[in-house]
C-alpha cells in the first residue's frame, strides 16, 4: 500500500468532510468516524457521490482508527478530550493528528496551556505520535476547488520530525502546503493564531480569513517564493 | 501637518532602518533615534543618501522622542526594558509601536507572558498607547524595492484601537498591509510567531520566512483576496 489509510474522526463536520473530501480526491483510503454510525455512513456517501467513486467508508470512531494508519482529528475543543479517552486502546501506535484549536469562538484570546494537541499528546502517552496540523485551515477552502491549490498553508507541529513529515505529505497531496513549524509546544503559538483569525473575521466582517507562509521555495511550483 | 512625525528607537538596527527609509520614502518626518547621537546622525545620513533628501535626522534616543508625535522601537528583547525605562517620561501620553518580540534566537519556543509589548505597557501604564507591530517583517523585505507593496504583512495588537487603527495606515504609508489584531495580549501570539519563523528558517535553511494574512478583501487592491 503506497498511501496509508486515514480514518477522519470529526469527518462529519466541515473541516474534517473538507480534508476526507481532497484526500479521497487523491485517491486515499478514507474512513469517516463519528459517534454514530449512521452519520459517518452519510457522510461517506455524501463523499462518494462529489468524487463518483465507492471508497469511502463510514463507522463507528473506534472502529474506524482500528482499520486505519492514521487518525486525523477535527472536532471542537469542549468534545476534544472526551474523544480522545475513547481511543485511548485504538489509537496505541499510531499518528493522531490533531485540528483542534484550544479556542473560544466567542471570546477569541491567547489560549492557555497546554494546547489542544499538547492536551491529547499528555492524555495519550508517548506512544502515540501527536502531530498539530490544519487548524487554520477554513473548511471552504478545501472545498472550493479540488483540482486547484488551497489558499492556506498549514504550519506542522510535533515532537516527532518522521511523523510531521507524513502529515506534511499527506497536507501536499490533499494541494496544500505545509511546514514543520517545531515542537509540539509550538502548537500553542499556531492555536492563537486561530483565535486571531477569528477576531480578523469579526472585525473586517469577512469570514475565512486565513495564513500563508511565504520565503520559502516551493519544490513543486515556480510561482511563489 | 498632515502626517505624524516618527521617531525610531533602534533606528540604527537593519529593521529601523528599513521602516525609517519607506517611511522617510514616502514623505514622512522620521528622526532616527540611538544611545549615541553620532550613530544616529550616521544612519540617518545613510537614509538620506538612499533617497537624496535631507529630512531624516539623528538624536539621542531621549531627544528623538521628545521631537517627535509617535515613537517605533526596533530594538533586541535583551535591550528592551532598559530602553523603555529610559524613556519613561518622554513617552508620556504618546503611542508606542513596539516592534520586539521576545524571543530567545538560539532557542525558539513560545515565549513566556508577559509579551515584550505587554512588558512595554506594564512600564509605562495606562499613558502610553502600546501597539504592537512588524515584529514580523524581515529587513530584507523592507528594503529591496521601496515603491513596491512589501511581501510580508503586519498584524497589529493595543488595546487602544485608535492607535492601532493609526499604526496600520502608518503600516499601509510603508507599503505593508497591516490588520487589527485584537487586543494587545495577542502580541504574545504574535511575538511566539516569531519563534516559529526563526525555526522555519533554520529547518528549511532559509533566511526570511514570513506571513501573509488573506481572506480580506482590500480596499486599496483588486488582486488579492
Amino acid at each position: 500500500m503506497e498511501y496509508p489509510s486515514i480514518a477522519i474522526i470529526g469527518g462529519t463536520g466541515k473541516e474534517g468532510m473538507g480534508l476526507g473530501l481532497r484526500w479521497a480526491y487523491a485517491g486515499l483510503n478514507i474512513v469517516i468516524g463519528s459517534r454514530q454510525e449512521a452519520r459517518a455512513r452519510l457522510a461517506a456517501d455524501n463523499i462518494n457521490n462529489k468524487l463518483s467513486i465507492k471508497s469511502v467508508t463510514g463507522m463507528e470512531n473506534k472502529e474506524a482508527v482500528e482499520k486505519s494508519d492514521i487518525c486525523v482529528l477535527t472536532v471542537v475543543h469542549s468534545a476534544h478530550q472526551q474523544i480522545i479517552e475513547s481511543l485511548l486502546d485504538v489509537l496505541h501506535g499510531k499518528i493522531l493528528v490533531d485540528c483542534t484549536a484550544r479556542v473560544d469562538f466567542q471570546d477569541p484570546k491567547p489560549p492557555d496551556r497546554p494546547s489542544a494537541a499538547e492536551q491529547a499528546q499528555i492524555l495519550l502517552g508517548p506512544e502515540v505520535k501527536v502531530v498539530a496540523a490544519f487548524q487554520n485551515v477554513p473548511a471552504k477552502s478545501l472545498i472550493k476547488v479540488l483540482d486547484q491549490p488551497v489558499d492556506a498553508d498549514v504550519m506542522v507541529c510535533s515532537d516527532d520530525i518522521q511523523a510531521a513529515e507524513q502529515v506534511i505529505r499527506l497536507a501536499n497531496i490533499a494541494g496544500l502546503r505545509a511546514y514543520y513549524s517545531g515542537r509540539l509546544e509550538n502548537s500553542n503559538i499556531v492555536e492563537g493564531l486561530t483565535s486571531i483569525l477569528i477576531g480578523i473575521n469579526k472585525h473586517y466582517g469577512v469570514k475565512n480569513a486565513r495564513i500563508m507562509v511565504t520565503g520559502i521555495p516551493d519544490p513543486n511550483s515556480s510561482d511563489r517564493k
